[in-house]
């Protein structure tokens, strides 16, 4: 499972649709979606595009959000983070 | 339920969390906490703010998110959509 996660950076999003498809064509059963901070739209953009779209055999099985502390210029911080676990039905 | 909704728009995040704890106050058992687009990320961070720093007797009960057709000046797109339902335990 750990091997399977697709971090959400600045790219555009379509380039990481193209990673969690790559995953699952390649064997995976489950494909893990994370993201923190600004970029957690674009997870989930990630998400309906790839099930909606391209994979429609693939299912959200689960939506979690949580808070991860982070070293920033400014000091320390809290970010929220997102997981979205995709998995072949 | 459908009463206790909280709409997310791009106010400062405090706001969104003053209005889920002043729902909670006033004696719902569980909030729903809805955005879409770029305003998900809020969605998260009012849920995350809200159980961590205010109300320590609530939990996430359940984050999902989908995809919601729109009207645009550009014509129909699709927008993606979250909803975090937070619950008193």
């Amino acid at each position: 499972m750990e091997d399977n996660v697709v971090y959400i950076g600045t790219k555009p999003v379509m380039n990481y649709v193209l990673a969690v498809v790559t995953q699952f064509n390649a064997g995976a059963k489950e494909v893990c979606i994370r993201a923190r901070g600004k970029t957690i739209v674009r997870a989930v953009d990630t998400a309906e595009i790839t099930v909606r779209q391209f994979l429609t055999d693939v299912d959200k099985k689960e939506v979690s959000i949580s808070t991860e502390a982070v070293e920033t210029d400014a000091g320390p911080a809290n970010v929220s983070v997102i997981q979205i676990v995709l998995s072949r039905k």
